[in-house]
């Protein structure tokens, strides 16, 4: 039986004022820190031990990771950054609270961003400063990698690829693995493990900074998941994430 | 031309009970965090930007370089750990302060032990909870690889087969390199680097927390170095290490 524990990072300034983070680099506020710490807490109580860690190349997941394996005194594990790990690219709306994004796109159509599964919100241009082609971590990204917005199934589409290649290859060889990573990321791989359809993952909502166990068959087909700590708060934090309803991470 | 930047990290807990560290995985004190941000705000100011980073597998290299990464706003660049890069091994010596050892072998011995290049304290037993072969940390090497004790003559042997087939190329290949690690691990980068003699390597006394700026030809000799940073502070720091008198790290 394989084991493999996703993490999604703990509260973000962002998160905070309610504004679209995408592949904003932002940081953790110090109830994001309490989360990823409370994390680690729970796996080094749980007897988890990592021989490798895969995260993002934004500094909220990094940072979380990095508290985490502090928690459990594993900081000497290899871990892995990759942009295909990154939160899904909000376009044109990073950067924009809800209440500005309402003000200029109307609120049928910020539901529609948020709630569909194909539907891309506004395009940065890649003269826009927010650009990330100018960004030196993705300077090995051909331009046609480089996101100037997505949809969740952009997402998928760009995440998998590194799940099949990278990822699996060390659950299978019967590696620990923890994934510390993004709403939509972390959505892109439990789509796939569980094989949700378009419509249902949208109602998946990862609460933050609660580990998420998978147990995998042979296969790496899942035989069961469920979260680590008290239920009730759990629950509550689900909850929190679904009224905010935010999809950007 | 070619730079890389060598760290040695800031001061431990055992650094300040005066106790021989070795392999034992102390952390920072809040000394050393300071002098960890302060390593990384100079950076960030003379406008180093990092490719990769390497440090050993003890935390207080390892937090070292996540403090200067944090820094400089580089979390996101690969970092390469190795136990190659570890504090000599002090053998049966780990743990005992020097007052303890002068008690237990006299105060000539010890510094035989602490000032030649080839005389190793006494070895650990593999039995000795303080041995490391139980760490999973260690489990991939070979019992032979395992060290028990090790003169600096071993250190250099252990390291160097690192740099040449896993840094050296990299830095090669034009990468922007950082060393978070020990004392002793990176005497062994400046002996080999600097061709010193065995006998004059025991007087380098790298200053915690200070960054070393090597700068290299194509062949990667040296054409210059120095410390970045307020030239009085550093020679007081050089100063204090020297009249430490330790070796361990």
């Amino acid at each position: 039986m394989k084991k493999i524990v996703l993490l999604r990072h703990g509260e973000s300034t962002w998160n905070q004022e309610n504004r679209f983070t995408g592949w904003t680099d932002v940081d953790l506020t110090p109830q994001g820190i309490q989360e990823a710490q409370s994390a680690g807490r729970l796996l080094r109580e749980h007897g988890f031990a990592f021989d490798i860690a895969y995260t993002s190349v934004l500094k909220r997941a990094i940072r979380t990771l990095w508290i985490v394996l502090d928690e459990m005194d594993q900081m000497w594990i290899p871990i892995q950054h990759t942009w295909r790990l990154n939160e899904r690219h909000y376009g044109a709306l990073q950067g924009l609270n809800k209440a500005e994004t309402a003000a200029q796109y109307g609120d049928e159509q910020v539901l529609i961003w948020r709630r569909s599964y194909d539907v891309r919100p506004p395009a940065l241009t890649v003269d826009d400063t927010r650009y990330a082609g100018a960004d030196p971590r993705y300077k090995n990204l051909s331009d046609n990698d480089i996101p100037v917005t997505e949809c969740l199934k952009d997402t998928v589409a760009r995440f998998l690829p590194y799940w099949n290649t990278t990822i699996a290859p060390q659950v299978q060889a019967g590696k620990s693995v923890i994934i510390a990573a993004h709403g939509n990321s972390l959505r892109a791989l439990v789509k796939y493990l569980d094989d949700i359809s378009d419509e249902d993952i949208l109602n998946c909502n990862i609460p933050t900074g609660v580990p998420l166990v998978y147990e995998l068959d042979d296969n790496l087909k899942p035989i069961k998941n469920y979260y680590l700590g008290n239920l009730a708060e759990i629950q509550e934090a689900m909850q929190t994430v679904a009224n905010q309803g935010r999809s950007s991470g």
